[in-house]
C-alpha cells in the first residue's frame, strides 16, 4: 500500500549537476518506492523563460531522462512523462485561469524576484505571470497529496492549494490539497566555492565519467592559507570539505581533525574525496551507458509514461467539467 | 471555390435576440455560402466573466444551436462545433501565454471597459485578463484568414494579428495575418426604445412565436407627441419605425411620409410592421420547431463539426509545434 500520490517536475534546459541531483533527484529516487510517483519534464514550464531560443528543447528532454533513469528512477516504479503530452494540464490550466484572481499571481513573491533576476530576458509574458496555474494544474490533475519541495518553493505550492481551495468552493469537491515534503537539500558548492551553476562553468554534471569527476576534484578550491602540507587547515572554507560531507559523510570528524591539524595534505584529502564519489556516481554512470546503448528507450519510456498519465489526467478533468456543470457532450 | 476561411463565435449566455440576430448571425448565413465558415459555441469564453454561475451553460449551449439552426446556419455548409470539445484551443492559449506580452494584454482598450461595466462581478480573473490571447488561439488554430466583426472589436483582432506575427516571427510562417470582415450592424432598439438587452426586458427573442412577436409589436413605444391618428408624427424618434427600416425597408419612404402627414393610425403602423416582420421570422420559427421535434439533433451536429473542426486544429498543432521544435514525440 503506498502513501499516497506524488507529483513533481523538472525543465529541460541541459545536463543536471550535482546540485539539481541533491536539491531533487536524489529524494526522488527514494520516494518512488513509498509512494505513486509522477514525475513528468515540463517542457511547457521550459518555454516561460526559454521561448525565444526552443533549439536545444528536445535534447534536453532527452538527456533529462537519461539523467533520472541514471540516478535510479524506474519506468516500473514511477510515471514519468512529458507534460506537452497531456493536454489535460493546458486545458484545466485554462478552466483555474477563469477563477484564479489576478492579485494571487501579482503578490506571489517569486514573482517579482524572478522578473528583476531575468532582466536581460523577454519574460514579462502572459504566461509568465500565469506560471503557478500551470504548476497548479500539474499537479492537481494527478490529485496529487504530497509535492516534495524546496522551502523557496512554499509560496507557489500555497497557491496551489488557494486554487484548489476555490475550485472546490465554487463548484464541487474535487481537488485536495497537497501538502509539501519538504526536501532538506544537501548544499553542494561549485568547484570553485561559489554556487554551483552552469553559468558560473564550476559544474560537476550527474553525466561526468569518473575521469572528469576526479579531474574536477583536483581543481576544487581549497583552504587558501593552507601552503605546506603540515599547515593547520580550515575545512569550514574548503569547497572539498563541503563535498565530504555529503559523499563521506562517516569520515568527517576524521577528515575535519587531520585537516585542522595539518596532518594530511589537500591532494591526498582531494583522492580520498574523489574515491568515495566514484563510489557513489560509478553506477550511476554505468546505468548511463547501458541507456545510452538503446537510444529508443527513453522515446519507449515517455511514451509508456504518458499513457499512464493521460489516464487519470483524463478521468480528472471528466470529474472537473461535470463538476462546472460543462459536460456537454 | 470558397474565397477563404472564416472563424467566428458566440458565447452561450442565453436565447438570441433580434439585435443578436442582426448584429452577427444573419450574416453569418449569407457567408456560409462563399467561405469555409466555422461557427464555434464559445462556451469557454463564457466561463470568463460567468464562472460564478454556470448552471444554465448546457442550456444555453443547445439554445444557440437552435437559434443559429433556426437562422438558416446549415450544418452541411459550415462547421459548428463546441469550443470546450476542441483541447487543442486550450494547448495553443498556453502556447500563446507564453508569447504574449502582459503589455499588450493590459492596454486594450476594452479590457478596461469592461473592468468597469461589470464591476458588480468578480472578473479581475488571470484568465478574464488572458481572454484576447485565447481568441487568438481559436482564430488562429482553423488559420482563418477572415473574421466577421463590429467596429468595436478591431482592438481585439489587431491583437491577433500581432499574436500571429509574433510567433511567425519568433518561430515560422505558420499563421496567417487574418483580415476582418466588417459588420455593418443594423440597429433595433428594443420595444421600450432603449437598446436591445435581456437586463431591460424589452427584446424580442429569435424563438418568439409569431403571436409573441405581434403582441410585442403592439406594445412598442411610438411618437409620445402622436396623441389623435391625423396628428402628425416624428418617425425619427419611434421604435416602430426603427423596426420598419429593418424589416420593410421598401416601404420606408411611404411609412415616414404617412407618418409625417398624419395619415396612418399607429395601430396600423404596428400591425403592417408586424405582418412584415412574421414574414421574415416566419420561417425562423418554422425551422425551430422541426429541431425541436428531434431533441438529439444539437448533439449530433455538434459532434459532427467537432470532428470536422478538430482535424483541422491537430494538424495545426503539429505544424505549431514543430515550429517552436517542441515535437518530441
Ligand atoms: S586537507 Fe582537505 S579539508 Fe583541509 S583544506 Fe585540504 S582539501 Fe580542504
Ligand atoms: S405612425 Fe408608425 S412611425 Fe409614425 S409614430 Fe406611429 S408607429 Fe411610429
Amino acid at each position: 500500500m503506498k502513501k499516497g500520490t506524488i507529483l513533481s517536475g523538472m525543465r529541460p534546459t541541459g545536463a543536471l549537476h550535482l546540485g539539481n541531483y541533491f536539491g531533487a533527484l536524489e529524494n526522488w529516487v527514494k520516494l518512488q518506492d513509498d509512494y505513486d510517483c509522477y514525475f513528468f519534464v515540463a517542457d511547457w514550464h521550459a518555454l516561460t523563460t526559454g521561448y525565444e531560443d526552443t533549439s536545444e528543447i528536445k535534447n534536453n528532454i532527452n538527456d533529462l531522462v537519461i539523467d533520472w533513469i541514471s540516478a535510479g528512477l524506474d519506468p516500473e516504479k514511477c510515471v514519468i512523462f512529458l507534460q506537452s503530452s497531456i493536454k489535460e494540464h493546458a486545458e484545466l490550466h485554462l478552466l483555474f485561469s477563469m477563477t484564479t484572481p489576478l492579485s494571487w499571481l501579482l503578490r506571489c513573491p517569486t514573482y517579482k524576484d524572478q522578473l528583476n533576476q531575468l532582466k536581460d530576458k523577454n519574460i514579462t509574458t502572459y504566461g509568465f505571470l500565469g506560471y503557478p496555474c500551470l504548476q497548479a494544474a500539474d499537479i492537481l490533475i494527478y490529485k496529487a497529496g504530497f509535492v516534495p519541495v524546496g522551502e523557496d518553493q512554499l509560496p507557489h505550492l500555497e497557491l496551489t492549494r488557494e486554487i484548489a481551495r476555490r475550485f472546490n468552493y465554487l463548484f464541487d469537491e474535487v481537488f485536495p490539497e497537497p501538502q509539501a515534503i519538504l526536501t532538506k537539500a544537501k548544499v553542494l558548492p561549485g568547484t570553485d566555492g561559489r554556487k554551483m551553476s552552469k553559468s558560473y562553468g564550476n559544474t560537476i554534471a550527474l553525466s561526468d565519467s569518473p575521469d572528469e569527476v576526479r579531474k574536477k576534484v583536483s581543481t576544487m578550491i581549497t583552504d587558501p592559507a593552507r601552503i605546506k602540507k603540515d599547515d593547520p587547515g580550515h575545512p569550514e572554507v574548503c569547497t572539498v570539505f563541503s563535498f565530504h560531507k555529503v559523499f563521506n559523510e562517516a569520515e568527517v570528524p576524521e577528515v575535519e581533525e587531520q585537516c585542522r591539524g595539518g596532518k594530511i595534505g589537500c591532494v591526498q584529502c582531494k583522492k580520498n574525496l574523489a574515491n568515495k564519489m566514484v563510489e557513489h556516481l560509478g553506477p550511476i554512470y554505468e546505468r548511463r551507458q547501458k541507456i545510452l546503448e538503446n537510444p529508443g528507450m527513453v522515446k519507449e519510456i515517455i511514451a509508456n509514461g504518458n499513457e499512464k498519465a493521460r489516464k487519470i489526467a483524463q478521468q480528472t478533468m471528466e470529474d472537473v467539467r461535470k463538476a462546472m456543470r460543462i459536460d456537454f457532450i
